[in-house]
């Protein structure tokens, strides 16, 4: 075990054992609802619905998955669905009135798209009526230190977007070192994003208990952070949100909250 | 073990025994080289450069990783390097003058892009200086039955290109049914694309010698075929030839080359 994951181990042990202490962070984020326990009972599994992106990225989703997808974040009160572009006409006419808004994605999954294609596939989607869009950043270019084009890929979604489109920038941390972590957090909370997010769950790893802490320490209270990848169950997304996550993206949300 | 997991390895058995015996087809397909063996020795790992699309598509590759795969591509006269669209300027620029193409997908892995995303990513990347390119199908609109929006698809990103760019259609085999796979092929010859390519290497499954021969038998002798996915060995790959294929797309080409 190396010793990344053993921190990551020990922190997901202690946090299972902490069911009723006040967290870090002042609750009141623009990212989202954050989480205050003082005085109240523990996070229950129906009360993180709020939290929950109900994803479906599939390549092979058909619409008969896409629509139940829709009719489950309707019924459960998630806080919307993350589809694949092709499909946000669908689900907008879909969700129209019933408060449940639409994710899309940009870049999607490898971010190793032109900028201007990451652009034009977030504005076109926009267009067709999603509230909100996960680019994916230039991982290659990161990894390349190339930290000018990376900036300027963040800069050239978040110019396509609306003032009202809420913005979130996947860093796929398993990728990363800790500290290309920290320096990619700080760029895409200087390019004006409203969250980072952990993950695409397509490249291995998924969100981890260590990143969300990093990144929230990184970032400061007020800031979005989604979980994503490998969240399957109501401990590991009590978790995440434990360790500062506001937002998370996940496949088994009616398994969630039905704890 | 299920049928199709039956035939594939007995196809695999006894296309491993077959080294000289001559193969269906006339040798002549307009999508790249076929293999003739009557009264020739057997396919040698070195004949086997002009077949392969040299490929790196990892969303962490970074520029020394792309500068080494263009150099291994000129050394070994691979076909072409196959590369995510950030990474087309770069390497048209490394590989002017060396015969070397340049190959690039849209839409890639998912394929769930809108159309318009996808063929302005194609066009870009032309532009940038793309010779060959790999676009994904729309998977869940052909898992719908939206055979409409399928061929649309096609046909924007095949519009996008250039009479001189050869195009490739990636079916993503792995998650479609045999009588699927006959009906996107066929779709994609009437789109006038060069080549059905099986796979894009994320979506868990690769090319079959089941898959090369049922896509031969429907395309008929010309068209390109494509194998890619889970080529890594000097076997793998000559078994997809000798199947059908005229174009392989593999990382693990030194090492094929090499037997």
């Amino acid at each position: 075990m190396n010793q990344e994951e053993l921190i990551e181990r020990i922190t997901r042990e202690v946090l299972s054992k902490l069911r009723n202490v006040p967290l870090s962070g002042d609750g009141k984020g623009d990212g989202g609802p954050r989480l205050r326990e003082e005085g109240r009972p523990a996070l229950a599994p129906a009360d993180l619905a709020p939290y929950i992106d109900h994803t479906l990225l599939k390549p092979d989703a058909c619409v008969s998955m896409v629509e139940k997808l829709c009719e489950e974040a309707v019924q459960y009160r998630f806080f919307s669905v993350c589809i694949n572009p092709y499909w946000v006409s669908y689900c907008a006419r879909k969700l129209r009135g019933t408060g449940v808004k639409v994710c899309t994605v940009a870049g999607f999954p490898l971010g190793a798209s032109e900028s201007r294609s990451k652009a034009f596939e977030a504005r076109n989607a926009i267009e067709n009526g999603a509230d909100e869009i996960d680019m994916v950043i230039n991982v290659g270019a990161l990894r390349s230190k190339d930290m000018k084009v990376v900036e300027e890929d963040l800069r050239a979604v978040k110019r396509a977007c609306r003032s009202t489109t809420v913005t979130k920038a996947i860093i796929e941390a398993f990728l990363l070192s800790d500290e290309e972590k920290v320096s990619i957090s700080e760029l895409i909370k200087k390019a004006g994003y409203d969250f980072v997010k952990t993950s695409t769950g397509f490249a291995g790893g998924g969100a981890t208990a260590h990143d969300i802490a990093l990144i929230r320490r990184t970032v400061g209270p007020k800031m979005g952070i989604k979980a994503a990848g490998g969240i399957r169950s109501y401990e590991d997304a009590r978790i995440m949100v434990q360790s500062g996550a506001t937002r998370l993206g996940t496949s088994s949300s009616v398994k969630i909250v039905n704890g």
